[in-house]
Order: structure tokens, then C-alpha cells, then sequence
């Protein structure tokens, strides 16, 4: 059996337990350390999953040469901080989405990475949910035709719930409100099965949420393909996780109750995918292969920071999933007009072309 | 028994074929006369439907005494002049959706009804069907909450079956294509659930169409009330007929099998709206009782026509939807930019009140 990879965890609150449960799924991953300021949450979080140590400070974490690589879930303005000093540290670095809280900070990011060689990688997990997976099979097989318009919502209840206390009350941490949370996944899955978006229009609206952020926001995706998108993504009603796509020859409509995604061994249990054919409007159940998303990302992560696997979403791909939530947000600043990306990809060194779904 | 109400369809294609369907599914209306420029398809619809005469040209049925009212199924472009001429010789107007071409003919068709006192009805029958009435039951009685998020899609295959020979292929006769055609039924439903529009964004492509017309089209509308909607309109796939609402208690998720649309007494049974309550994944059916939105129309525009009921949906509701579409392509001309409806209904002196679902 291969040695375990030593990961260790930062940031130790809701979202560290859940990647940690997914590492424990399989036997590639030992928890070896974690971090985060408080020392409580260090000792909860040490005993929770029996983990041998925990580090005072951040320097004496990344000083650790046990270690192999950090898995950081700490808010979105932290990240970029976290994720150079970890680089620069030669650790090597998985961050949640998204990549970072601006793309100034992406830029960054992207700098440490090149910088360093260190291997990088970008919690955009949903791409490996088996519906999206199963999606991207069909259209690149020819099986939905030409795609015209595909349509994805992430919402949930979010912003009648949150609090001065959370940092996602605040639009200085959290831009665009559910649209940076939730709307990323998307724009890193809509890109992952259509290519590159050139232009992006998008109306954000605080409605009923007590917070600072928008609890409604709507955006239209121009792809280089031609095709249209649309997201939508709120924090004002219960949950909804959903892709739907028309192609000429068959719509695919995805529909996921993400109530169970914490749990990804058991997401696609709880989705549904079914294809709708030219000319009829029953409807067929596509059969989803079990995937695990937390776990898989988690795995090809260790692997890369031992230089037996390649990270599928890297520094690039994220910037491209952020540079859509930032363009959306300065569409609705100028009224809704569209936007054009690849600007925003240039002035961070990025290019337009995802390599995905053409 | 009250005495029949004697109706004339006038352009006897496919579409006049299902209202005249829906009519005989009740006792109230007498189709008495016919009119089409074309001799054999009048001989054929009167075999059709037994029709006891029909017309040589328009002034010949407008003069015929004992028809009570017109049903207009003709190309949108022939709508104002089909409408006025009718209403101007004293005839009853029941025309198919949308009310005109343009906003302008709108004008003439809304100066006719006012100079004439005379009844007049648009065939913006989708309000009817029971999902939307159902939804819009559940807004009113505060159900779902606070309303933040809309989403509609009404798409077909129709623009990859365009032919030269067909008045839809033609952007100066189908503005906005799917837009215009199926767009228009939301732009009312959504109206009718929410209120007013306020501004509206779109982008539209012809990506896969031969036609002159675009066949993907999003629009964003902003509400007077502050909600977000989405409407999705396209003409290269198999088809889609859905409403989803997004509220702080329910989201309402309403789908349509529009194969069934023609046959409007069994649309219902091949429809589902389900309801997602707060903190709940699950979805819940809803009972949707049974309409026959094609014949309640026509039947209430029978009864108006003799003095007995109003029409609920009049010049200045049809006008409100007609201007979100004009309002989109204008948008879309503009690169995506919010453009305000208020200035468009202004130039026809309609009020944005559609005293709806505030």
C-alpha cells in the first residue's frame, strides 16, 4: 500500500469536518495536523478525528516538514494570505472555492504558484458530481446535438438566516452575496461543460435578508460558442441545486437536493438526471454512476502534492469561475450591460480558453 | 338556455382549429361563419366543423349582421388591421396573442377599442391553466412568502423546422422570434403573478436556426416589487414549459407537458406543481383542479360580447406583455442594458399598474 499523504487541515469549522469525513472514506489521507487560531477549535477538531497534532501559529504549522500539504477553508479574504504563505512555505495548497476573495488576490495566488511549482488546487468539487459528469460525456459524444441555452440555479435560505456575527453578512467579505458562495459553482460547471463564457450580464438585488449582500441576483452568460446561459442564484427561499440544458437533439435536466452534498458519497443518490429527445416530450431517467466528490478531489489532491497525479482544477480554471462572479457584480454595477471577461482574465495572466466543451 | 353567441374564426389554420375545438366542448358558442382569404380552406374548415357559411372577403363577414364577434388566428403583422376594421364595424374582437406586431399597432388596436366602446379580448390563456392560477392563489394568500426570484422557460424545436414558406422565419414578421411567439404567455403569467416589470435586460442569438430569427433569447426583468425574474425563450430544442418561484416559506415549481397544450381540457393532467416548504428538500404535490383555458376564454369573451361577463384580459394587460418583449429586443440592441418599460407603455398610454399580486 502506498504511504498515507499528511494533510493538514486549516480553518476548523463546518466545512473542515466535512472534507475531513470525505479524506476518512478513504485510506490515501492522514490527518496528521490542523490549525486554526482559536485553541479550542484546534482541540475539538484534534479529537473529533483523532489527529496526532495540531500547530500553535500558522509559521509553525507550515514549519512542520512532516507535512505535505494544508487543505484551507477559512474565509474567502483570507485565502490568498493562507495560500502564498503555505506556497512560498512548499507546501502544497488546496483551497475551497473560491480561489480567492477579488481577482487582484487571484493574481496573487497565481503568482505564488508560479512562483513556487507547488502544487495547487481549487475545491470547485461540483464538476464531479455524477450529473455533471454525466452531462459533459453526453454533450462531448454528440448526444444532446447543438446546445442553444442552458440554464443553473443554486439557491438557498441562507440570507434569512445570517447574522452581523458571520462574515457572509458583509458585502466587503463576501461581494456578490450568493452569487460568490453558491453562483461560483456554477460558473466553474457551466464553463467545465460549454467552454469559455465572453460576456457576462447580471442584475443583484437585496430584498428580504437583513444582511448587506443581495439575496436575489440574476446573470446571463454570452458563451464563445454562442450559446446563452443564465444563473441564478439567491439566498431568500429553500434550496435549489439545478442544471438544465437544450441542445438540438436532447434537453438534460439535472436536479440535485443538495441537502445531502455535505455527504458526497450520497449526493447522487439524491439527484436526478433525465433527458428529454427531439420531438418528445416524455421524459427518460439517465442512470448516474456513484461519485464522490469531496473524497475524489481530496485524493487526486494528495496524490499531486506527491507527484503521482494531476490536479484537475488548477489556479487558472478557478480565476475563470471568480473572473464570472466579478464580472457579474460590475454588470449590475453598470446597470446590467455586458461585460466582456477576457479583460479581466488578461489582466491576471489568464487566457480565455477552458479546454472544455467546445 | 341562453341563446347561443354566434362567432366567426377568421384565418382558419391550425390555431383556429383548437379554439374551435375548445368551443364546441361547450354549448355557448355557435361558430356560424368563417372567413380565410383562401376559398378551399374555408370550404374545409366549414366541412370541419359544419359551419353553416362563410365569407368571401373580411367586409363581406364584418357586414354579415347575425355574427356577434370575431376569433383572429391570423399573422401577428395582420393584427391591427384585422382588429380595427372589426371593431369599427361594431364586431366583438377575440384575437390570438400577441395583441399586435408592434407597439405602435398596439396603439392603433387599444385607439380602436376606446373609440368604439367595443369588447375586445387576447388570447393570453396560459394565466388560466391551473398551475399558474394555482400559484397565484398561493402568492395571494401569502403561502410562499416573500416573492425574491421568478424563472420561466417556454422553448420548442419550432426554429429547426422553419421553412422560406412560413411567416415566423422572418425577422421583420416574428420580432425576436421564440420571443415574441411563446415568450409573450410568460410575459403575461409572470405579470400576473408579480405585478409589474419595471426594467428588463435580454440578450438573444440565432445559433441553430436557418432562419432569419434568433432561436436562444434570457431575459432578466426587474419587478416594481423588487423581484428578480428570468425568462428563457428558445427555438432549438425539444420542448419546455415551466415556471419555478422562488419565496422565503415555499418555492413553487410548475411543468408543463405542452404536447397537451392544444388540447386544453387535458393540459392539466400533464402538468405538475410541487411546492418546497422552508428548511425541507422534499417537494410535495399540489392538486391543480381542472381548466380548459381555451374554452373559458372564449366562452368569457362570448358572454362579454352579449353584455354578460368582462374580459380578463384586455388592451392594456396584453400591451403590458407585448412591451416586455419590445423592451427585450430593444435591450438586447443595446448589448444587454436594463431598459425601462415605463417610457414604452407611456407612448401608448397604458399605466404600469397590472393591479396584481403585490
Amino acid at each position: 500500500m502506498t504511504e498515507k499523504v499528511r494533510l493538514a487541515p486549516v480553518g476548523l469549522g463546518r466545512w473542515a469536518r466535512v472534507l475531513a469525513r470525505a479524506a476518512r472514506r478513504g485510506d490515501l489521507i492522514d490527518l496528521y495536523s490542523c490549525y486554526s487560531r482559536s485553541r479550542e477549535s484546534r482541540r475539538a477538531f484534534q479529537d473529533e478525528f483523532s489527529i496526532p497534532r495540531s500547530a500553535g501559529s500558522y509559521d509553525e504549522l507550515l514549519a512542520d516538514p512532516e507535512i505535505d500539504g494544508v487543505v484551507i477553508t477559512t474565509p474567502n479574504d483570507t485565502h490568498r494570505q493562507l495560500i502564498t504563505q503555505a506556497l512560498d512555505a512548499g507546501k502544497a495548497v488546496y483551497t475551497d472555492k473560491p480561489i480567492a476573495q477579488t481577482l487582484e488576490d487571484a493574481l496573487s495566488v497565481k503568482a505564488a504558484v508560479e512562483r513556487t511549482g507547488g502544487v495547487f488546487a481549487v475545491g470547485h468539487s461540483a464538476r464531479r458530481l455524477s450529473g455533471c459528469r454525466t452531462m459533459k460525456k453526453w454533450i462531448d459524444e454528440g448526444r444532446v446535438g447543438g446546445v442553444s441555452m442552458i440554464e443553473a440555479n443554486f439557491s438557498n435560505e441562507r440570507g434569512l438566516e445570517l447574522t452581523p456575527d458571520t462574515w457572509r453578512w458583509y458585502l466587503s467579505k463576501t461581494p456578490g452575496g450568493p452569487l460568490i458562495q453558491l453562483g461560483v459553482h456554477h460558473a466553474d460547471n457551466l464553463q467545465y461543460l460549454l467552454g469559455p463564457v465572453a460576456t457576462v450580464s447580471a442584475q443583484t438585488r437585496k430584498i428580504f435578508t437583513k444582511a448587506e449582500v443581495p439575496d436575489a441576483t440574476m446573470t446571463i452568460l454570452e458563451f464563445e460558442s454562442g450559446a446563452l446561459g443564465y444563473l441564478g442564484c439567491g439566498w431568500a427561499s429553500p434550496g435549489i441545486y439545478q442544471i438544465r440544458l437544450q441542445g438540438t437533439k436532447q434537453n438534460l435536466i439535472y436536479d440535485l437536493d443538495f441537502t445531502h452534498w455535505d455527504e458526497s458519497h450520497e449526493a447522487d443518490k439524491y439527484s436526478t438526471l433525465v433527458s428529454q429527445a427531439y420531438g418528445e416530450q416524455e421524459r427518460a431517467p439517465v442512470e448516474l454512476p456513484p461519485t464522490d466528490m469531496f473524497r475524489e478531489q481530496l485524493e487526486e489532491f494528495a496524490l499531486a502534492a506527491i507527484g503521482r497525479a494531476t490536479v484537475e482544477v488548477q489556479v487558472d480554471d478557478a480565476i475563470r469561475a471568480l473572473a464570472i462572479v466579478h464580472t457579474a457584480i460590475e454588470s449590475d454595477r453598470r446597470g446590467g450591460a455586458a461585460v466582456e471577461v477576457a479583460p479581466y482574465l488578461d489582466a491576471v495572466g489568464v487566457q480565455p480558453s477552458a479546454g472544455a466543451g467546445e
